[in-house]
């Protein structure tokens, strides 16, 4: 096992793994599993299964605790943003997990080191083998250093509802005029689907679609956001 | 508190909650608090959130012990076949938890004591409060005790693949054959919608959408598989 990332989480995180095996398989990628079939690895696919349903309950638990008069709509939200591919891809990389993953060298190549994916399912993974190895409470300790921190600052606090969001920011340089317009509705009853386009002062600034109006102008406001930000 | 649910938890599951306000709170609807405003109760929502989790970890767990060969694709569609609304809803039907729920005159009288989903949030609500009450391991407890003998017995294990189940039933009768024709796909390379049309011996037998050709052909089948059943 990579004895730098055994002392960089001992050193950061006071964690030591009494199963090694454990942590080498939450740093296997299928595709190197792949490559080295003479060594018959295991990859990491199975511990990130658990892994997720771990996270989901200590940060249920966390929003729980921390926000007790927060409805359970909220609640939700906040929940998903939180454990969504790009927030765990991000954390997977503040604890430099991703110096650490063992590729196979056509993912190396396709640069699989940087992809939120593959990111996402190495924390979640890492996650998995560290409640494997020293139960719930371990992991608690783990995010309580790692996630929590940025929870209480707000990070996520935006992403509750993107709409609002939108007019948070086209607003800072003075009034506008924003407007949803449904555009298409089409599919049976019972799983249509809507078209909403956006506009800020009648330009056209972005578009989605969704399960009901409401999610379709979600959508087209987080589509908006995204534009705006390059 | 209502002493026949607290005589039944006891008897049929050994289980005695501390603080009766949080078993109570399970068992409260949000249409009862409405009706009930003097009364400053609290509904089961946030109480559902937590036990949603709480589900999740504990069955993530099972599965992860009992299928040490499942490969974890398998391992996410079986868990979301046992944790989803109707499953759940035949459970909290199982422990007669829809007699013990307390709705408003309204949802009473739209028959909400027997809606899937309103079902489905009480047992996750009631695990919730489990949970807080108790622990985790006490609510391992009880779905010892009312989930995993199903999932043992194979209750669930036909939902993996609606495409398998089909041709199972279709073959019964003797040999046919099955088609599926992709007839449309649209939308953006991001977020393309596929539909599906399955045949059996040329007769169209069902159709379905969904984000990639496999997943249309998945919900074909099981929209065809609902038809048979009628």
């Amino acid at each position: 096992m990579n004895t730098q990332l055994m002392n960089e989480l001992k050193e950061d995180y006071g964690i030591v793994f009494h199963d090694v095996d454990l942590l080498e398989q939450a740093f296997t990628h299928s595709s190197y599993v792949n490559e080295h079939r003479n060594l018959h690895l295991s990859d990491n696919e199975r511990l990130e299964f658990l892994g997720d349903a771990v996270l989901e309950l200590i940060v249920s638990r966390y929003l729980y605790r921390e926000l007790p008069d927060l409805p359970e709509g909220k609640l939700t939200k906040l929940r998903a943003a939180i454990v969504r591919e790009d927030s765990l891809s991000m954390f997977a990389k503040d604890c430099r997990f991703d110096q650490y993953i063992r590729l196979g060298k056509g993912e190396e190549n396709s640069g699989g080191r940087k992809r939120p994916s593959l990111l996402c399912d190495l924390f979640e993974a890492f996650l998995g083998a560290l409640y494997l190895d020293q139960g719930l409470e371990s992991v608690d300790g783990f995010l309580t250093a790692v996630v929590f921190p940025k929870v209480k600052a707000g990070a996520f606090s935006h992403e509750m509802d993107h709409k609002t969001r939108l007019q948070e920011v086209l607003q800072r340089s003075g009034d506008v005029s924003i407007n949803y317009r449904l555009t298409k509705e089409e599919g049976p009853a019972h799983e249509r689907i809507f078209w909403t386009e956006v506009y800020c002062d009648d330009v056209l600034i972005g578009e989605g679609q969704g399960k009901s109006k409401k999610l379709s102008e979600q959508a087209a406001a987080e589509n908006a956001l995204a534009s705006l930000d390059q």
